[in-house]
């Protein structure tokens, strides 16, 4: 496509999306009054209610739009138009119509489900997480709907409405959708990006893995007097053995925990020195006087790209006011680690469990018990939808991105993986001072703006180069 | 004094003891049927009935008997009768004549209250704890006012109602006594002996100290995937502090903690060796495959004469079911040293306190509370009275009896020689199935028949060592 064609048709919609901005604040705001909390049986009926709203938002857009019914809240199908014959690649934009509870409301400066606009920001549950931020997205695709361009592909929008519970309808929702969700890859805006000035494609994930460690010692919890000297005692046992599990520098020391363990490349290590993470700035704000991790990584390479074993929780003996001289009976801890790409979560449980085995006394017995797993999730940041993300986004933001790896798990970017064999591109627009989950959840409006511009010219990117 | 006037007396308060032996049970059990549960405000007359059944029965029995009253439960302070002119050393016995609660009741093969004879046993609540211990003492020194004998010394009762709730009255008691308890040593049987065949005079306590550790990292419980590898974690750092403060065989690794510990001597050594515990049934009972402990001790030396330092407790993060993944925000431990004779508390304390500080790195905020502090208590196993003692428990016994220490603290004791600057003779009648504490408590009769030939021989003995 030849470039004047393309400058023509970006002020086209440019002109469409500054034209009706006013309108589009309107009807996301009508959107954010619905008190769409999935987890309070309260708002069932609110829920639906925003279904509803959405359904009807869509089909007036000129998507052809469905209601699909599951156990839980109903999740909204809309698609792009059909042309007869013709072949596009097709995309995937998911969001979630569901919020967080508003709780505790004094917290609020204003009520949450009443939008107001302040400066820069729009305040309301939702605004950010997710309402706000697949919002752009079905602005953008209007843009090109109701201005008559033809979009250089086809576009269906998944909004659930249960992320806020655990998105369990979706996984059977996305089996029983396969043959409709042929998708070269999807699209989600509900994460976030470190400032306006660093607009962000996020293209890898952390995995998790989590268990439970417990030592037993003796059948009943002993007097320290009468035992103490003659039978061990599970917390230190316990201590001792987690002690040893991880270096004082954060080295995992479980061997063959880092067998699997990609280096970052040249491309990863330059764009991770472009995150705009002051460390003293970071440590300030979480109250500790040194951060911390392993030697030579950056801390947002070891935050976001470096394997973690962590503890989690810990329980032993008497935990009430003062004290009680006992040898605990038992002692137990709670531990996930955070994995990266190539790690497989069984096989680190598997060798966590060997190690313990190999490191406990005979004084006590070893209980293992394996949680819930999760695989890390990367795409190429070289790739060819990377790359069309990316010049999105600074064609939107007017500013240099950054490409940039997140340390948490949002599982269902695995379940597109896995269920529909589709990457996910992650163009977060949220602030990291937006309040996600708090009071005062907010949406930077230029956010807004230049996230509308960012998915209008997504979707002529992604087309080039698919 | 000769020993054929000595064979004399024996003769003759042995069968003092023999003929009234049928009474001294009927009187025990009268006084066992009294409910004296001193931790349960229902049954307060019931204290104070046993109290006044104790006073009066002491007057029935010649000794010059009162009633202190206190804060709490009254302490029944009954004297043998002083000659004018005669000047003999002054011992006192110490006892408590409270219970403990009975529950659970349906735990009991007959009512707590209701005593119950059945082979050589006699169960009832308070049985070995303490009624019956206190009340061989008072049956022998009956013995000596019934027949006509002359005691060799002076005795003084003190029987207290709150032994079983902290004895919060008796230090007062003690100091505003203290010109009339001008004693040489104390008296008490209210601890254990091995077994029949190993009558023993306990000559050791172990001390204790208390604190509580409590590591400060990020300023609110983090979420591990955003922060994990930027920040340390608490509870790691607090296992892998913990960890270094003792080796894998017990041994602790505080710098000083063993500065001022005395060796055993070969004395002890010789009697510890002598003491029936086999290490493989008490493994089995405590439900351990191995028991543990510093080398070159046998268990019944590393429990009751060599120092130990506990985790009594561990907190941190998550303790509910599943997992949470986070980075806790804090971290906190319990722990206790048991000290043996001149390890100072505060001292040990304050070498844990540093210790700690010296290793902790400056990703964590350490907090250090100081608890209780009790000092170990030892009297010399081959002093006059020890062995005034082990000869009075032989003749009584038939059987070489055993010098033992013991690994818990029993605070009064301290409060015996800080107060009244008397050495304690724990001279427990208890068998390590008594069941003390628990349902079924009972006391064995030929305890009880034995260990009043002790106190008649012991009077005799303690006069003639001092």
């Amino acid at each position: 496509m030849p470039g004047s064609n393309l400058m023509h048709m970006a002020a086209s919609w440019m002109n469409y999306l500054k034209q009706h901005h006013e309108r589009f604040l309107n009807e996301l705001v009508d959107y954010l009054r619905i008190p769409s909390v999935s987890a309070q049986s309260a708002h069932k009926k609110d829920v639906e209610r925003c279904a509803d709203w959405l359904v009807n938002h869509c089909r007036n857009m000129g998507l052809k739009t469905r209601l699909i019914r599951t156990q839980g809240h109903p999740i909204v199908l809309a698609r792009t138009p059909r042309k007869k014959g013709s072949v596009k690649p097709h995309f995937m934009v998911y969001g979630h119509y569901d919020v967080q509870p508003p709780e505790p409301f004094d917290l609020w400066t204003s009520p949450p489900f009443e939008p107001r606009m302040e400066g820069d920001h729009l305040f309301a549950r939702g605004s950010t997480d997710n309402k706000g931020q697949h919002f752009v997205h079905l602005k953008a695709v209007e843009a090109y709907l109701k201005t008559g361009q033809e979009l250089p592909c086809e576009i269906t929008f998944l909004i659930e409405g249960e992320e806020e519970v655990g998105s369990e309808s979706l996984t059977p929702a996305l089996k029983k959708l396969k043959p409709e969700l042929d998708v070269a890859a999807v699209v989600v805006s509900d994460n976030g990006m470190p400032s306006l000035k660093h607009p962000a494609l996020t293209y890898g994930l952390r995995g998790v893995t989590a268990c439970e460690v417990t030592l037993v010692g003796p059948n009943r919890d002993l007097h320290s007097g009468i035992y103490g000297g003659a039978v061990d005692n599970p917390a230190m046992v316990l201590c001792q053995m987690l002690a040893q599990l991880r270096d004082s520098q954060g080295r995992v020391k479980v061997p063959g925990f880092y067998d699997d363990v990609q280096a970052l490349s040249l491309l990863e290590r330059s764009q991770a020195r472009k995150f705009p993470l002051k460390d003293e700035a970071m440590a300030r704000s979480l109250g500790v006087r040194a951060l911390f991790g392993e030697k030579g990584y950056l801390t947002v390479e070891r935050r976001a790209a470096r394997p973690t074993l962590e503890i989690n929780g810990l329980t032993s003996g008497y935990q009430g006011e003062g004290s009680k001289t006992i040898i605990p009976s038992k002692a137990s801890a709670k531990i996930t680690c955070r994995l990266v790409p190539s790690q497989d979560p069984r096989k680190i449980l598997r060798l966590l469990k060997r190690h313990l085995q190999s490191i406990c006394p005979k004084t006590v017995r070893l209980h293992f018990e394996a949680g819930h797993s999760g695989k890390a999730y990367v795409t190429a940041p070289d790739g060819p939808y990377a790359k069309a993300a990316m010049e999105a986004l600074e064609v939107a933001f007017g500013k240099e991105p950054i490409l940039m790896r997140e340390g948490g798990s949002i599982p269902i970017v695995t379940e597109f993986k896995e269920v529909l064999g589709a990457d996910t591109l992650l163009l977060g627009l949220g602030l990291p001072d937006d309040n996600a989950h708090s009071p005062n959840e907010k949406m930077s409006l230029t956010a807004f703006t230049k996230g509308m511009h960012m998915s209008a010219a997504l979707w002529q990117n992604l087309a080039a180069h698919s």
